[in-house]
């Protein structure tokens, strides 16, 4: 069979305002970044990626972009091949003789793998899911990504004000279950002592009586801190999400806490499973496409991940439109994703994305799978050009939580365990 | 979208004419039976897949072929959720509550699946490799597969004659390189003591000595002799395939051996992969698609292998044209399947077959990967006709090496480890 060769790829780096969101290693900036990467055939069907877009992972993105052109588009594993074999070129993502290492290789195929299947899905008619194996849901639940925040950026205060306490963090999630029907909530700690952040889930509970919770310190915690906040929320989280650093310590943690230990942190790349899975380090994965190599490999690790027993849920960076459609075909075709999946979406500005609108939203807390062929979205450019220009003139071009965090509180050390 | 509902499924038993092969629980009865599967679309695209025959399989093949009919092709999962919750209606298949257990909804799923991922190439145009990311090699390279056998079924030789000594095995092999190309040459063993097999394969080291060469005597030796045979096999074996029964048995060989061990009988189910890894029992699984559940859940597998640090094989039974195309296809999308595949091909008459000739061909040793829409093979409705009506006058229903061997030497007791 002839294929479908790819005559153009393009990579466009865009910014979108974000909230300022606190975390373990500081807040977030003004502004998100990502990179839209857009696919064409010779016969003119464009297929639609998003990832990160940071400048790093831009760079090698554009070389990526440059080494598969021609190639066809239902050869997924040789363009997998052919990036693998890119030289690294910049810090952070290296293997053996220059080249990427395998984790740093995954996630820049992703963005390419997921237009793929977006051009397959548009060439014959299918939702992505199909490609997949098909739906197992027609709809896919989301969980209340809860923050600690400040009022705003500079001494604007922005629509959702503070939230830095046990009331902040209720009120913000009784806005976010009233706007979106949420089931379950997460909250991101890390940021105030664990007694606070205990108060907070308590106060979850209290104001939410049926919801699962789950808290997210990102590995700010020491062993015997994750064990002692494990221990006092036992019978009232669903899982505890990265409490520690490190495949030992989270072992540690999960043989002394009666929950599941979550990671999107100690398990992000396949080399990691079988050590995790050795120590019984976590119960559950969360998946994330963007650095599991995209959809069809993410397939792949939830086989594994059920083969081996381990749960699975799904983490998100600030992401748009492209990746929530990725995201829902994804889930929806996996019949052992069973947590609801995180996701950013409700701290971006809807009028900030680069998909035309009316396709996804939220209803009862979760989104609806497209049912059009590919993702089912479309690519708005008005909004693109904007997003870009956004892009070249905020002056972001990777990102640094901690610097923007000093600027306020000079003195910050995020250095692990804080606590 | 709407999907492509099945308007029909037909479960057709077939016996073709088999060599008698000999192995570690007697020998290979005069026929050997598969059953072809037939999924019809309301469109009229017609997709094949081919699995066992034994009489207990197909009434379960038969209902499953019943309980899917009006589903979507493109819904696989929903698809194999439907068959795992058929009730087991027979011996060894069941699992809680009377449904049939997963390791048996696999078997059962896997004709069915095979047969839509060929309609769904059929309607889009595409072979089956490019539903599964890709062709990663255009041919795809199988093993010389050697029996000691009979001279022939009762008393008229066949065209191949006995082989039942060293001698006899190298001239097989000789016959089959040099008609067919194979690189690997298996040895099935677990027939005659263990002296006599080392010889064997002394002797195709001494007249093919650059061939890669396994032995198989299928979990026949115990732990101890495993060791010896491995240990005196030292740097002339590929991979020891099963030499003895279950994980533990194989974990106390691998310890003590230098080869890696290979298996299609401690691990042939997704439940056996955690006990084994954790054990260290195997080096390398040898997939197969027929117990696996289809391609995408043996794309799985590999997964699962590659991220545990297993190699990949692939185990074939007697079979047909159908599924050589479905196993040719598989392993040509299946990137960490580097090990020449094993089959029975050449022991089946080519006369008998239920597809078109002219697609599959061995060259070198390989399969040309099919590049026409599907698995690219058409159903010959005259052979498969003719070789249903030989299913029904062979009077053979069920697979027995063992009572078959008993005829000729009524005391044989295949009871293992037999030395
Ligand atoms: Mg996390
Ligand atoms: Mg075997």
């Amino acid at each position: 069979m002839p294929g479908d060769p790819i005559r153009e790829v393009r990579v466009t780096p865009v910014a979108f305002r974000d909230a300022p969101l606190l975390n373990a290693v500081g807040v977030h900036e003004p502004f998100a970044l990502r990179a839209v990467v857009e696919v064409l055939t010779e016969d003119g069907v464009l297929g639609l990626g998003e990832t990160y877009g940071d400048a790093v992972h831009l760079d090698r993105l554009h070389r990526a972009a440059a080494a598969i052109r021609g190639m066809d588009v239902w050869q997924v594993h040789r363009i997998a091949r052919r990036i693998a074999a890119l030289p690294a070129g910049g810090p952070g993502g290296d293997g053996t003789a220059g080249m990427v290492n395998a984790a740093t290789a995954d996630r820049v195929l992703s963005p390419f793998e997921v237009a793929c299947l977006d051009i397959q899905g548009r060439t014959t008619g299918r939702p992505v899911t199909d490609l997949l194996g098909g739906a197992v849901r027609d709809r896919v639940e989301f969980s209340a990504y809860l923050f600690y925040k400040w009022a705003g950026h500079g001494d604007t205060e922005d629509e959702w004000g503070a939230a830095l306490d046990p009331d902040g963090i209720v009120a913000q999630a009784r806005r976010l279950v009233d706007e979106y029907g949420f089931g379950a909530l997460k909250l991101k700690g890390g940021v105030f002592p664990p007694e606070e952040e205990i108060a907070a889930v308590h106060a979850l509970r209290a104001a939410f009586p049926d919801r699962p919770l789950r808290i997210d310190p990102n590995a700010a915690w020491s062993v015997p801190t994750s064990v002692r906040v494990g221990r006092e929320l036992a019978g009232v989280l669903e899982y505890l999400e990265d409490p520690t650093a490190g495949i030992d310590g989270m072992a540690r943690v999960a043989r002394e806490v009666p929950m599941p230990l979550a990671t999107n942190m100690c398990v992000v790349a396949f080399d990691h499973l079988r050590p995790a899975v050795a120590a019984g380090a976590v119960g559950i994965v969360l998946s994330d496409h963007h650095f599991w190599g995209g959809l069809r490999r993410s397939a792949g690790l939830a086989a594994t991940c059920e083969t081996f027993g381990l749960g699975l849920s799904m983490h998100s960076n600030s992401h748009l439109g492209i990746s929530l459609a990725a995201m829902t075909h994804l889930a929806a075709a996996t019949p052992n994703l069973t947590y609801a999946c995180d996701t950013h979406w409700p701290w971006k500005d809807p009028a900030d994305d680069v998909v035309e609108p009316g396709v996804l939203g939220f209803t009862d807390g979760a989104v609806t799978v497209p049912t059009g062929p590919g993702l089912g979205v479309e690519l708005d450019r008005d909004a693109l050009a904007r997003l870009h220009e956004q892009y070249l003139t905020c002056g972001y071009t990777t990102r640094d939580d901690t610097g923007y965090y000093r600027r306020r509180y000079p003195g910050f050390d995020p250095t692990a365990p804080r606590w």
